[in-house]
C-alpha cells in the first residue's frame, strides 16, 4: 500500500544559467507538513549510455568531468535528441566517442541517478558486432579509448577508484546480462 | 599514461539559492580548445547511506522525491554533519529514518553518482547487529519501513523500477560483500 503522494502546491522557477534551472515546490504532505523544497527542473531529455563489447574486451572512454575536476574512466554516453530514438543516440555516441557503429544493441536498463531533488532517465544499452565508423562529436579533445578485458570484470568492480554509481550500476547489470547468456 | 588535465582559467558563481549554487568554469583543455562549462559547486559536506541488516532482511525506507515526484524505495541516507565521523552519521540516519542503532557499522565503497558537472561524495556502509533506539529526525513525516528478504536480493536487483543508480550499485556492492562472507 502506497502513501497518498503529497500535494504540489506551487512549483516556480528561481534560478537560471545557461545549462541548469532550479525550481522552488511547494508541497503539503499527507499528514498536513507543509515544506518548500528545491530542485532541479526534471529534465525532459533524456539520456543515454552504452557498454561496447569488442570480441572480448569492453570499451570505456576517459572524459573529463567538471565536477571533479578530473579525467574519468566511463562509458560512451550523451543526450537523447529531440524525437531521436534512444537505440540511435546509443548508436550515434558510439561513433562519435569510440568510432565505431554497432551492428546489435540491446536495451539493458532505464536508469536515473543523484539525490532526490533532481530527475534525468538515462537509457542503458549493450553495444556488439562493432563496425569503424566515425561521426563528428562536439567533445573538445579526442577520448582516450580504453580496451579492457571482459574476463576481469570482477576487478574492475572491485576497484574503489570505480566508484560513480551510474558506471558501477552499468558493469554490474553488464555482468547480470553477460552471466544469464552463459 | 593519463592526460594532462585542463587548466581552471577562472571560476565564478553565476547563480545562488538556498540549497543550489551554480559556477561556471572556464577552461582551457591540453590542445588549446577553450571551453566554458557549468557546475553545481562541488559539495563541501559528503552523504552517507546505510544498508542495515536485521537477522535475514535488509531493511529499506520509502521516501518522496521532489525530482520524480513520488515515493521511492531507498536505503536510509543523510548528510554528514560539520566534523563528524561518517560512521556516526550513518548511525546516526538510522536511529532517525528506521529506530535502530547498529553496534557494528562496516564501510562498503565511497561512491559518488550523477552527471560529470557535479560531485559529491557518498560513503557506503551496512550495519548489522541493530538495536531498537530511536532519535529525532527533519523528515516532514515518518517514513515507511520495509523489511526485505536477503535471500531475494537478485529479485530486486532485477526489478526495472530499481532503477535509481545509488541504490542499485549499493545493493549490488552488499550482495558482493555477503557472497564474500559466505
Amino acid at each position: 500500500m502506497s502513501k497518498q503522494l503529497p500535494e504540489i502546491k506551487s512549483v516556480s522557477v528561481i534560478a537560471k544559467t545557461r545549462i541548469f534551472e532550479v525550481q522552488s515546490v511547494d508541497l503539503r504532505f499527507s499528514n498536513g507538513e507543509e515544506r518548500t523544497y528545491e530542485r532541479l527542473t526534471p529534465q525532459r531529455r533524456s539520456s543515454v549510455m552504452v557498454v561496447p563489447i569488442y570480441q572480448v574486451q569492453l570499451i570505456l572512454v576517459k572524459e573529463y568531468a567538471v565536477g571533479p575536476e578530473r579525467y574519468e574512466l566511463t562509458f560512451p554516453k550523451g543526450i537523447v535528441d529531440s524525437g531521436e530514438d534512444p537505440a540511435l543516440s546509443a548508436n550515434r555516441e558510439l561513433q562519435e566517442e569510440i568510432g565505431f557503429g554497432a551492428k546489435t544493441i540491446e536495451p539493458l536498463r532505464s536508469l536515473y541517478s543523484g539525490p532526490s531533488h533532481m530527475y534525468g532517465l538515462m537509457h542503458l544499452f549493450v553495444a556488439q558486432d562493432l563496425y569503424p565508423s566515425q561521426l563528428e562529436g562536439d567533445e573538445p579533445e579526442p577520448l582516450d579509448i580504453i580496451y579492457y578485458p571482459l574476463n576481469k570484470i570482477d576487478e574492475l568492480l572491485a576497484d574503489p577508484n570505480f566508484a560513480e554509481t551510474r558506471n558501477l550500476s552499468a558493469l554490474f547489470l553488464l555482468r547480470e546480462y553477460l552471466n544469464a547468456k552463459n
